[in-house]
């Protein structure tokens, strides 16, 4: 079986939206990342970091879901990275109200021994320079997938560089795609994107769904149109742990089945934002993905009667 | 053979694009439904009116699509519907510069005997009360799709309400939908809308593609991702004119074929803003639109491995 490692944060998220607000809860792109991934039942480590202040339970969450921990540092007498955003009432914008980056800053990545020949690695968003250890620790993985974000281009444009240059897939969103290749049209910005580095250029639009480009080929997925977003936070996350668990599971990294993988993104995404934070990812059945895997297939597949 | 019966304005446009600008060009939202729906080789008519400044060439244009054009009205002395506009870089946005009702103003539509009995009725963007008298002609149609925008929102809500109670597909645009039901949600906005007369909802998305809700079914039709859009002038008018095509040459209205003339909406529309105008439509041919219909299947069709 695949073994899929992951890196990001595990950390402390305080979240505001229209409908309510929570206080610190379970948060950071390695723990959606490695839920959302869990769900295919494969063989997945997190390398991540954490203070004395994070709680057992949180820890334990993630072993009960099958995630190897070996790799999450935990500093004695640190604080764990914490978040806090308020969303603005159309969940589509965000406001930073808080950052405490705390054992984060000087974290320096360790892959477990036993994840070093992982043939399928998530660079979850974190600094480039942390993205970039875990990627030399590691042996010949048969696909690396990079999720970043606007801070870094804005902050350590180079060492981002540096991280696109050695991927594989790259997964952003539509903005961060404009800035990092300076092109509005998505096409044009994928296709600098491709120059840069990876094979695959993935461009996340939120609720309108995400495009899969490779060179001449282009695939979309859709968001699933709900009736209410409760909480967006995770969501990226959540799709990019469904695209590469269902890539690790199968072990088929053909531009056909990748479509397969950003579907299984977007299902468990539409999951993700129902509830704050990880709560919905915990109760998650895997009839309930199967379900609305259909659901997918309803709002994509069509017949013609012509041609 | 079905009979599809278009009402909508015959008109100039004057466009400014960042790519270029025009002179008064051919425009209106009866030319860009009509050109599309004659891809699909249906007996269609189209009702409008122009003044005596409405060069004959067009006409014969649309007569050369096999458009009948007996109820354009040519009013002498008048001049036709002038409209001006300028797009913003992202061509998402534009400002209207100019509008000039004239012949437009008091338009009475006069339905040819010979299409009183359309099966299918496409009400374009009008004055409700026109595209009310116009519905008020027509025997028993078998499927009237209604076009509107905003600015009868705003203007005329309570004609545009009950034209809305008569029809069996509305299309409008997200920002529209929202506006018309109070609702962000589109989910819940289409919901609404259902309740105020219409069995289907379309809700247009620009570049974010299309959505066909009817109860609690829901399809998505993407836009297909083009290197440039040039000049987005109708393309939500031959989005409805591909739709409304597709559906009058199969004759079939159920959901599932809905689903297919979506598809075909996008398809045609992707054409329209290549060029300004209705220039790319004019010089479009049958294989180039089959081509076309296999890139929106790669783009969206998928199967997966697992279940």
């Amino acid at each position: 079986m695949s073994k899929l490692l992951i890196v990001g944060t595990v950390a402390f998220d305080a979240i505001e939206t229209p409908f309510g607000k929570t206080d610190k809860i379970l948060g950071g792109a390695a723990t959606y990342i490695g839920l959302s991934a869990s769900h295919f039942n494969i063989d997945s480590a997190v390398v991540s970091v954490v203070g004395d202040d994070f709680p057992t339970k949180y820890l334990d969450l993630l072993k009960n879901n099958n995630i190897n921990i070996e790799g999450v540092e935990i500093v004695e007498g640190g604080k764990t990275f914490f978040w806090s955003g308020r969303y603005h009432n159309d969940l589509n914008t965000r406001d930073t109200l808080d950052t405490q980056l705390n054992v984060l800053a000087d974290f320096n990545p360790v892959v477990p021994e036993s994840y070093k020949d992982a043939q399928f690695v998530m660079l979850g968003n974190l600094h480039p320079l942390v993205q970039l250890s875990v990627l030399e620790q590691v042996n010949d993985p048969k696909l690396v997938v990079l999720d970043t974000m606007n801070f870094w281009m804005d902050n350590s444009l180079e060492d981002l560089k540096k991280v696109i240059s050695k991927v594989d897939v790259i997964t952003i969103n539509d903005e961060e795609a404009r800035q990092l290749s300076g092109e509005h049209s998505l096409v044009k910005a994928a296709r600098k994107i491709e120059e840069m580095g990876p094979k695959y250029v993935v461009i996340k639009k939120g609720e309108h769904g995400a495009l899969l480009f490779q060179e001449d080929q282009v695939f979309f997925a859709p968001a699933l149109p709900l009736e209410e977003v409760f909480d967006p936070t995770g969501a990226g996350d959540t799709f990019a742990g469904g695209f590469i668990g269902y890539l690790a599971r199968t072990g088929d990294i053909s531009f056909e089945n990748m479509k397969s993988a950003i579907i299984y993104g977007s299902n468990l995404a539409s999951f993700c934002v129902e509830k704050f934070g990880t709560e919905r990812m915990q109760d998650l059945s895997a009839p309930q993905v199967d379900e609305r895997l259909l659901a997918f297939k309803k709002l994509t597949q069509f017949e013609t009667q012509l041609h």
